[in-house]
């Protein structure tokens, strides 16, 4: 019998992709779509792109109204609205994969520092997998909540995290410049996401100050078993989806680029989603896909590593139904392909 | 002496394209920018692309304020909100160049029919030149008041007047299919021009409701001497500026391509910005320029045209400037080559 | 037991489109993938989109090899070159879902005046089913050879075909405007579709002159059961993906606007693939689904009507799969939604 | 009276850019537009965004056609062209300012080993002022021959070279990470600059393979005064002009955030067209303008520069412009604001 699951939070981008993912999926029934602006309304008149896919409505449900009708919850809530409801969800034995920072981070004083909010459910930060399965596969398994990591931290984590295992850079000499489509920002109307104003123009944005600074230091220092520091330079692209991250770091000793690539390659040589190649990756390469290309080059006295991936399947959607598929068995690539 | 000039509703579009234009005009000095949102900010932080070429701050000034700096206003202010100043502007002895819809419309009854407002100044309807040099130069020289042309009406009446006016074509048998980047839609966020919304992505809208159509029959109405019927679609099109129209109207008898196109270039040959172009022309090709392209076709028993403009120059702030020259009697390039 | 299927011309848009879809099909083995100019590389290293999800080599291989590997083939190769291929691939017993324009049109006439060419298989011509399921589904079923619909010429004829069909409009007064992304003009580097020359552009191109004229008319004609005229211009917007046509025909007699759309929502109640929806739709609506949406408006006296589809899928690769579907008696909907 | 001066290599977009300035400019008569592919076209049909503007017609003209017809030349051939004639142009009394990479190295070895061509006017090098008025204003004066910089060398110097000067900077831990449009590949259609496969896409290209590689470290190394090295990384961005370049030095010392800022502001305070903005600047600031924006930041142990410019105006032809009119002695920024 079919996985009933419900989305909260369901008019941003990340659950309409998530929809049409799971409208894919054999083992799931979509239950209970929430939001607490839109009303009633038919989801197909706020995404016209589900247009006689899907006939449900919009709901402004409680917890327990939730609760009630899903095994499964995909929270698409923003920070700190999503660590308000998933503790009465997961008492009422729901399983939770949760879009938001809330359970990321593993310091209840971190969070407070980057989110400008006191963390809801402090007690429960540090025992929420964080939901890389390329990382974390054996944690997400038959868990009950799953942190599912951010759309930057997923293209930087991926492409270091061979490398800093094998010892093969400085933990503490990392540079990382993202470029990322616009559909990151939300679907919020803005001056800075204004059609004129971001078409045909590049800018970084929130330098030194981005919250997924933390997120990737704290994953990375984890794999690296040591502290990890970056210096993390976001940048909006002029396109609707796909981030593209390029780092550079100091060998710890000589190395050769077939060395990093092989290193990179034997790390992920069973995962279905990330494949390392040797031609440099363009995002495009990636959109619409749950898969993430890597490469790496040496130049100079520093590995460069250029990393891709869809900013709403790899980088949410499509990872949040890979963490699923392992919480509930199901194979991990079903509906990703 | 330079012409002291003040710009009304200083931080959309077309005023920071008027900036520019006036930046570049020997005979002219701007000496008020005003703003009833922004407060004081210098200009250039409204608009970056500024930085370093006015140092001007906005203002909230009143309309004696304004006349007391400025033998010149370019109106930049929504509908209604223009004429509610302009006449106390005119009363102090500016001239006025117009840039909202007030003063297009000749009737105050369908002015409010389509814009839901009852006129501010419904007397002066009909007695202010529209201001399309290339049809109404004779009114413009000289007028203490000039109503700019609405970006598609130009595009519209530029191509279909001379053949009107030729009895090239049937009046009342026109169909206009419009097409337009996303600058002419303003600067306020809206979800419709939110950058993942409509970046890649094309749409028509109001549909046979478009607040232009009133304009464009007006206009053709009185070049053909008898009603003109327009069936109007506008289309939002994934880019900054520019406008595409093509016309289909049908002969009044057996015309040819050659006949067609000498009618565009014998009414366009002295026209400075008026080019008449054996090619398909590109929205591409006018952009950042105060030029209008036009061809025509015969398919089956229809004359198409094709005509193209920037929405922000020859659309707005170029005409304007072009009438303005006008009025002052200054050579009408002038800064606008 | 899957079918084993081919792909002859296997590296443009529609090509891996096509095989994107069929991946995700049950019933289907992609056992050959054809081109004459790629030499043997992997599908994958000329379309990096394909990394990790498909292993095979592009080969340069007769019909009679195609033959031998598979028992239905797809043929995205040119006009003309398709017709040299299929009799042969018919003859030893393929199946052939046609993309090329080559058993679309019934005169060989018409079909040489068009393309230029002398036909390769004239005998066949009038034959064949066009591809459109929604038109032609009967005559698809179980059929050897479809031909597949051009991509305007869907947008355009599942718009007018139920208004034709109902005598609501005059079959000789039809207006097609028709707008297109740039991957329709494939995947040749050509200055018209180079990044800087079509970007932030828009331009009407073939005017009069474009190949789908006759196929429009010609299917159209055998709908309303008389001649159908229509005057179509295509322009190229500057988006990967999408084609919007607006169409302006006169009604045979007066109509509302409920009426249109009852008549065009009767007549698709039971397609999976045609929404006629309220609001003016999006090209976005249906970027990467096998969906058209189709609205009208009355306006003046004209039905306006605004339809849009995907022109690689609905226009192309998805169609391409229902007609399969339909050909080999799968549910029509499989690996589409 | 006016000088003449002559285009080379008229066809590409760095020559539309500079004959739309030059236009403007009031000392200067354009005589002769050359190109060796496109006949005698006039250069109207080539660049349809001149029609209307310039009735010039395209030449293959010899060096000593051009010298005769023009006191000053802009030579805009791709590289070893571009030497194999100035040369001739020089003797015949010609000034030139060169857009290709030519005479922009000091070593003829340097120039072969990048350029993979031996130089075919070794004894020059040195010798040629680099055209960056910012740096070498006092060179480029009165010179016959300047050596117009690459697009991405401005950015990163002018960006870097105060701190460089002011040893606030180690010279030889730099990552320079630039992000540029598509207009900067030229007008030549290739698969990777064809509309479907970069826009909405992002790659990095050429890693630590640059041409401009050199460029940078050598002036940059001039600036320092001792040997420069940086890690270069250019981004190929789905727009269609602007470059944004990220650079990630160490300081040398405690550095504050308003210090690096200071000497910036210090650096640049009498220079028209640099602009040191508190805020993280877009490109889209400086799009269509000679100005190039810069700000800094301190993220832990790095500054961090953003600096953008139009890779067409400022990192080409407005610079071209910039230094004739240092050559001629007209003020500086004539035809530029």
């Amino acid at each position: 019998m079919a996985i009933r699951v419900a989305i909260l939070g369901a008019t941003g981008y990340t659950a309409v992709e998530l929809i049409k993912i799971l409208l894919r999926h054999p083992e799931v029934t979509i239950t209970a779509l929430t939001s607490r602006q839109e009303g009633n309304a038919p989801i197909a008149s706020v995404h016209p792109t589900l247009v006689g896919r899907i006939s449900a409505n919009l709901e402004n449900l409680t917890p327990a109204e939730v609760a009630a009708r899903a095994e499964c919850v995909f929270s698409c809530l923003p920070h700190c609205a999503s660590a308000e409801v998933i503790p009465e969800l997961l008492k009422a034995g729901c399983r939770v994969v949760d879009f938001s920072a809330d359970y990321r981070l593993n310091s209840p004083q971190v969070y407070e520092e980057w989110y400008g909010h006191r963390h809801p459910d402090p007690e429960r930060l540090g025992k929420v997998p964080y939901g890389l399965p390329e990382l974390f596969r054996e944690e997400i398994r038959g868990a009950s909540l799953v942190a599912n990591p951010g759309c930057y931290p997923t293209s930087v984590i991926l492409a270091l995290a061979p490398l800093l295992k094998a010892g093969l850079i400085e933990p503490r000499d990392i540079i990382v410049d993202s470029k990322s489509g616009v559909s990151g920002a939300g679907r919020t109307p803005k001056l800075t996401t204004h059609f004129p104003e971001c078409n045909e123009s590049l800018s970084a944005y929130n330098v030194g100050r981005h919250r997924h600074q933390p997120e990737i230091e704290q994953v990375l220092g984890q794999v690296a078993g040591s502290t990890v520091e970056v210096v993390f330079t976001p940048h909006l692209v002029p396109m609707d989806r796909g981030i593209l991250t390029t780092t550079y770091s100091r060998p710890t000793r000589q190395v050769s680029e077939d060395e990093v690539l092989d290193c990179l390659e034997s790390f992920y040589q069973n995962e279905p989603f990330v494949q390392v190649v040797d031609h440099l990756p363009a995002t495009k390469d990636t959109a619409g896909t749950n898969f993430c290309h890597i490469t790496a080059r040496i130049v100079r006295d520093r590995i460069v590593t250029v990393s891709c991936l869809d900013n709403l399947v790899k980088g949410a959607s499509g990872a949040a139904v890979q963490n699923f598929n392992l919480m509930y068995g199901f194979p991990e690539t079903t509906a990703l392909l």
